[in-house]
């Protein structure tokens, strides 16, 4: 799988009835490799990330800062030519893992520098953290919509045949975005649970399908702000998460009309729970019996 | 729990053989907030974290980063009197979410602004990364010990009767530093992983009980390059987490001779299994039979 897993030999050590047993074999392991993300030659992130998909993430990362708007504000993504480590053979290898974004308009630059540089703001909360991510969002989102519960747990269930990397290494998380129906649109994995989310989301971007107003964004791993903000950014109205939601997700949905759902669960017969902790207005729960 | 965990209503969803039910109770969930560090005055880094235990949370942040090296590099560490919010009762609150940590030597701060400063290097990439944690550490790691395997599996065992806040909500990591008969000598809870590790070596920089030749580090979560990172400049010779370890942090024990174990699994009965990526001559494996 290139550079996505990586194979290693590992021992094996196990405890039966108070016995030792050891033993040794071959292993995947999820490759996690460093990518510094440049904006006009100007470094404006280092990330730990699982290669693949580096146009996709970065689109998706300016877009969730709210530097970019669209495909049409990036002019050339480019792996950095200087970027080369030499493999032992005496020749330069390109590492990939710089990359370098042209901005079509200049005044992006310093949209760039303000989103990255320190604020002298005092009284830091949770809700300046949400205020700041409402000035910065141009979307509101689509309140028309309603979603049968069981078409999220079918996409719960679908996500997991479309996670190869997490079957091989058991190390990455998923990010997926999926339709009413309940249909994988694309799924992306990443040693990064925040880097799988940029990844679909630039994705989109790049689709030109922003605002993701008809679609949700299901992810393998918690809810925290910063997937509540990444979501938001792009419009999305309703995010499902296979494990738990933080206080702060949770006043994020809340404040922005966004739907969270949490413990997404589902079982290969067919049978599923989930937690509604914001907005369960758009669950279609008209065939709710008992 | 305080500001630890939060109480909210949730609507939960079940499907049972394609019927769909639905209720309402009452839930936890884990709290997230933003912690702004700032040192002598000026702001290094703004981290959403769990609040509680903020002071050993940034002495860890800060020696990771080979900021500061025991606790007398810090004369003061205070909540910043100006970070205040109104309630609503029309007086000042403050928010406990803004640190200043005032230091002992003023050539501190150019170390603390050259570590957050974007490098020009080129050429980025997983061995760079080793580098550069080589450079700032000034530990080498003990080879001298060997543990018992069933000690590793009992501390696990033990770390999830430690772990009040995941009871409640589900939603935090844990990390521990255990001796070498498997006993815990400190747990503590995050939603961020890494903020975890920073909250438990933070407290044994704080006890005066660097390096940490004779424990090691226990997570709960996956192992990454940044937990093995903070672990090697803690000198912890071993680090064992419950779920999966990443490409780079397999590489990164391997490089500074640390003892890389993952899917630490202990069931109730005593029974358990783990794999050892990296450096197994600490795990005593005299005892195996078969």
């Amino acid at each position: 799988m290139g550079r996505v897993t990586d194979t290693t030999r590992i021992r094996t050590v196990r405890v039966r009835e108070g016995t030792l047993y050891a033993g040794r074999k071959g292993d995947h392991v999820a490759v996690e490799e460093p990518l510094d993300i440049r904006v006009n030659g100007q470094q404006l992130s280092l990330t730990m990330r699982t290669p693949g998909h580096d146009i996709e993430l970065i689109h998706g990362f300016l877009h969730g800062e709210a530097v970019i708007r669209d495909r049409e504000d990036i002019v050339e993504a480019r792996y950095c030519d200087g970027a080369v480590v030499d493999d032992g053979s005496g020749f330069a290898r390109n590492t990939y893992n710089v990359m370098d974004f042209t901005t079509s308009r200049p005044q992006l630059l310093p949209l760039v520098t303000k989103n990255f540089t320190t604020t002298s703001a005092c009284g830091v909360c949770g809700s300046e953290s949400i205020d700041a991510v409402r000035q910065k969002s141009r979307y509101t989102l689509l309140r028309s919509w309603a979603i049968d519960p069981r078409a999220i747990l079918s996409a719960a269930r679908e996500l997991t045949d479309h996670q190869p990397v997490f079957a091989r290494t058991g190390g990455v998380h998923a990010a997926a975005l999926v339709d009413l129906e309940g249909n994988l649109l694309v799924v992306r994995e990443d040693v990064g649970r925040h880097n799988a989310v940029d990844k679909v989301i630039g994705w989109a971007l790049l689709e030109d399908r922003l605002p993701l107003r008809d679609c949700f964004l299901l992810v393998s791993s918690r809810a925290s702000f910063e997937i509540a903000q990444k979501a938001y950014m792009a419009g999305i109205p309703m995010l499902a998460c296979v494990s738990a939601a933080t206080s702060l997700a949770v006043e994020t949905a809340e404040e922005f009309g966004m739907t969270l759902v949490g413990f997404t669960r589902a079982a290969e017969d067919g049978d599923g729970r989930m937690n509604v902790y914001t907005h369960p207005d758009r669950l279609d729960l008209s065939a709710v019996e008992g």
